[in-house]
């Protein structure tokens, strides 16, 4: 079904497509490549909620080309009118003959439906190639489409003894310069930073992308021109942040949790989310439910212990970002993870390890729910 | 001075060097190829301390071909009648024409007679090729040579947030077989396992060799037949080790180390060696000088969070050999080191990132000494 060229168009589509990765949220990551015979004849990606999608973008470049032409697409083209007019008409009307998409709308309410639709209009369309890649660009997406929670990546970062900091507090620098570094590009296409009001207190962060802190080759294809901040969400049960905390100096928006109790608004830029708690904390289950009801479909977590253990435990973290420096602290150091009450080591959370590479002089591994 | 084929030819030699790695201790591990113009005419290498050297074997194989040869030798050949006549005469009784040393004997008390001798009869001697190779090779052969001291592996195993077991002490499996039979393969090369007294009464380990759990190339490449025993070290200060440990029922040598208080010899395979001590526990270092002085100039250590991080704190770790499970135990698990009084970041022991690798479903990292 697939040729050596099919795939290396939708390999070009997939590289497209990811160059919308600090842009699109909530939208997907979506490429598009036309071609005539062995010929790129149009290219485009989507860019940012609102604008034009992928396949617009390489139609308007195609023109009249578009005609008898084949479109290889990461994900399914629309089919319905939301901010801009439906793909899968707009491929139909410029005669495009084939269409080769790497994945079904992850949405099951509306899937296929645009496969339908040019099918109906007579044109070929061939689905999966490179899908796998094509989910992984896109797992925030699929994840708050299939099951309507956000996708969680868990931050973490410590000696190899998995200590945080000494005992006595002390922990700057744990990790180096370069895993910091990194961070910001997790940070920056992220839909949503999560901490705590106790990391707030305590270590009084910021919490959002610093531009300049980004890899040289990401500034280059990112400029600071087009940077988007993260939504920064704290979870604040108590209301206890103040609102001359760092953060609230900083550009972009800033949703402070709180119990029901009370609606506390500190800023302009601040909202308040309520969401259900008890004396242990919040139920975190509901406030991803909440953050979802608010569009948010990727979070990136940087808290401290208590959290991270928490948010484990619960089955929420799709993803963990481990970052290790060559060091040992030793057991009076603080610990990594308070995850409390496993009996056996068959209860013990376990994850798919799918890279571990070098960052500087630490290394960071990036593991996924089993 | 070093053309490619000189290159070629000394990592052909080191490559012959390290299938000597299981079987040479505390000898040095050493290759050797002799070539007339683009040939090889011999190779050999050091098999067993005892037994012929490298040049030995490559001279016997190269017969009359040697006269006017080239030899490359991983280790400046010896100058001295030890258990076997010395290299760099044979070399120069065999008339051969040039000598490629990757590195000069580490004793700086013999350092450079061979190649002097060599030099004086005539031979051309160029030293210095792949040196780090040949460095790495023999890390405890050139420490003992160096320092008196014995080189000191310490492996650590843990999930990833630093753990060995849950609270209740259940840690069956943290690393999967892969690892296990990884561990094994260190166990093979080194000159002694060192481990205590409680890891023997906690346990029961046999803490020997087991051939069949080696990995399928390394049985092929040394065999059964030809299996060395590491000396198995039991710190035990206040002869706490019964004779009816399962360790005893292995072949293999055992060193039982007790305060001078005491020298109960528990069994036939059985010596004791004495170490200072105090209530808190051995002097470590005077425990490496006890068995330096018995020849053994590469240990390697499995034992818990007390004598690991007792290790650290003393600087007498060379290399960190960390296998990590992708799992999370929290903070009541059982911690992977006890290191204490640590006040400033400063003072936490750091290493350099040699190398970081899968190993089934783990990863295996190895970080040496700053």
């Amino acid at each position: 079904m697939f040729s050596d060229f099919d795939t290396r168009m939708m390999e070009r589509a997939l590289a497209l497509a990811a160059l919308g990765r600090f842009t699109t949220a909530p939208n997907p990551r979506v490429g598009c490549v036309i071609t005539q015979g062995e010929h790129i004849v149009g290219e485009g990606f989507h860019q940012r909620a609102g604008e034009a999608h992928a396949e617009v973008f390489a139609l308007r470049a195609a023109a009249e080309k578009a005609s008898g032409a084949t479109a290889y697409v990461t994900l399914e083209p629309c089919s319905h009118f939301g901010r801009t007019p439906p793909c899968a008409n707009a491929l139909i009307d410029a005669g495009v003959k084939r269409v080769v998409c790497a994945m079904v709308d992850p949405n099951p309410e509306v899937a296929g439906r645009g496969i339908n639709r040019m099918r109906d209009a007579g044109i070929e369309v061939d689905v999966g190639l490179k899908q796998t890649d094509a989910e992984t660009l896109n797992a925030p997406f699929i994840k708050f489409m299939t099951t309507g929670m956000p996708y969680v990546q868990l931050k973490l970062a410590s000696t190899l003894d998995g200590r945080t900091a000494l005992a006595n507090g002390d922990s700057k620098w744990i990790t180096g310069a370069e895993a910091r570094a990194d961070v910001q590009v997790y940070r920056a296409m992220s839909g949503a930073i999560l901490s705590t009001s106790q990391t707030v207190i305590d270590d009084n962060p910021s919490l959002n992308v610093r531009w300049a802190q980004l890899p040289e080759d990401i500034q280059q294809a990112y400029p600071e021109t087009s940077l988007r901040q993260p939504i920064r969400v704290i979870l604040d049960r108590q209301s206890r942040v103040k609102p001359d905390a760092h953060l609230f100096s900083l550009k972009g928006e800033v949703i402070m949790v709180h119990d029901s109790a009370n609606d506390n608004v500190l800023t302009e830029q601040t909202s308040v989310t309520h969401a259900n708690s008890n004396e242990a904390g919040f139920d975190l289950h509901d406030v991803m439910l909440k953050l979802a009801a608010q569009g948010i479909n990727h979070v990136w977590v940087e808290a401290g212990a208590n959290l991270a253990g928490a948010l484990l435990k619960a089955g929420l973290v799709d993803e963990l970002i481990v970052y290790q420096a060559p060091k040992v602290i030793g057991a009076d150091g603080r610990p990594l993870l308070a995850l409390s009450g496993l009996e056996s080591m068959s209860d013990v959370p376990e994850f798919i390890l799918d890279d571990v590479t070098r960052v500087g002089n630490d290394i960071r591994m990036t593991l996924r729910k089993q």
